[in-house]
């Protein structure tokens, strides 16, 4: 029989309770606020928000969700009509400091009746400004979890990274991307519990890994020009969540819980029309490094 | 031949120039600024923007464009392969004053060289506070417009409007909407001078519309709740034109001028998870009349 849904799912919860209360001992200040809410058509989940004091808006979601694949799906994926399964958690966090980068975690299981399952999720990472050292601890750390379980799921879900958070109509990567997989099944040698044993070294990578970047970066102080800064790189973090995400797509187009779904917005967000940050190096810096392909992991170009 | 194509992006342009002059005279302070753009595979256009004194930030665009027909496009229209030419000019203010609507307006003409034509276009209005007695007027203006043309185009193209600028995902209507309209060919006794005739008139109208809009609203007194509520609302207008509105995801899914495409977005929008205007009835009122069906040119109700 091996691992059930209901194992999966309720390690999900557990991990989501664990990050919200490492979290809120980070914040120091925020304390989440809880909403349940019921899925008519099956299933649920607890969305958690913290307005703190380093995270100056962020979303923790956990949902188990269940019942008749919708056909746009089945066809899509080509496969018989059958009752499906998704549980996840899914994270993001917009800090108060411009210095501090945004985070992204999502670690998910589907499954279906008729026998199909898969894990899928990823960790990507936003700086409004790339620090090269962090950026490279960044992407370590994940190369570190990753090749503790395979050493091509890095290179691999880091290319994939790569390709999924681009913002196409920019020509620009969201941030520095990180890694990203999707149906993750039995197969290259890999069970359903090796499989799972890998989401949980991600999803348990979450903490330490956000910990280190803000340890190193709330301290820094902003100036306005920052703050300037990064209310247009959110603006970016919309475009992306809102035109090209297909998590975001799929959940609005398919009536999932609008306030869960957009936890993912920032506090603000601005546009200037045809802004370039002329006087401002380190921006410059990073709209020059939002690209495909770079290896962080060895990175050693200096900063701006 | 009758109609040319030049001449209807020849009109375009003026209507653009005569749009410019009007908003510059209206706002009082602010100038446009003016790029001009190529467009690598033919065509192009001038984007205008304008940072004032009630406009906090508007864009007036001409574009004509032409080349090869992109082959989604043709498959999805059931056409041949052919070259297309698409012109027309399209609006959006944001006022800094959230009393004063946001308002949009579109013109635009399309035709292909297997002779198939078409014209395009509306106004609608996204009032942060909706006050009746302007919704009425707004609404009235538009079927005086229509009506001078066809007495079937207003409740047809108010309706279409209605189901157009609506935000799937909230359930809400964009604003109050206006007129929509596409695909104006020769029929039901119109000939292609009576619909550019038509077009242009919705073009013209805009003028008086907004002028009358904006004195009326411009000398009101906001308080901070109500840039507060205008934030958020700026955050819906987002949230339509980026998921839901078909011409910005064309342009962004066709490499079209980026930020000409974008420059419908607000210069700030916010989000706050699962908001409630629980101290604003205006705010309350506002919402409960986001929705389809309206009659608003007869509409007596009273406000908040």
């Amino acid at each position: 029989m091996g691992l059930s849904k209901e194992s999966v799912s309720r390690y999900f919860q557990r991990l989501q309770d664990d990050i919200c209360n490492s979290l809120e001992e980070l914040d120091g200040k925020g304390k989440f606020h809880e909403d349940k809410w019921n899925r008519p058509d099956g299933g649920g989940g607890r969305s958690r928000v913290i307005l703190g004091d380093d995270i100056e808006k962020g979303g923790v979601n956990y949902s188990a969700v269940h019942g008749a694949m919708p056909e746009k799906i089945t066809n899509a994926l080509g496969i018989n009509p059958c009752e499906f399964y998704a549980t996840g958690v899914s994270i993001v966090l917009h800090p108060r400091n411009p210095w501090v980068p945004i985070i992204h975690m999502n670690v998910r299981y589907f499954e279906t009746s008729t026998g199909i399952w898969w894990f899928g999720g990823g960790i990507d990472l936003t700086p409004h400004y790339i620090i090269p050292e962090l950026a490279r601890d960044f992407h370590n750390h994940l190369k570190k979890a990753c090749d503790a379980h395979d050493m091509n799921y890095y290179p691999r879900f880091k290319n994939w990274a790569d390709d999924y958070f681009f913002i196409k109509h920019r020509d620009e990567t969201r941030g520095i991307g990180g890694i990203f997989f999707d149906r993750l099944q039995e197969e290259d040698g890999h069970t359903k519990e090796s499989r799972f044993d890998y989401v949980k070294e991600v999803g348990e990578s979450f903490v330490p890994i956000y910990t280190h970047q803000l340890s190193k970066t709330r301290e820094m102080i902003p100036h306005e020009d920052n703050h300037t800064w990064q209310r247009l790189r959110r603006g970016r973090y919309v475009e992306f969540n809102l035109v090209w995400d297909r998590g975001t797509k799929f959940g609005l187009d398919t009536n999932g819980r609008t306030e869960s779904i957009l936890m993912s917005m920032p506090p603000q967000a601005n546009w200037v029309y045809d802004h370039k940050p002329i006087n401002d190096e380190k921006a410059q810096y990073t709209l020059s490094k939002l690209k495909k392909g770079i290896d962080w992991t060895t990175y050693t170009g200096a900063g701006a």
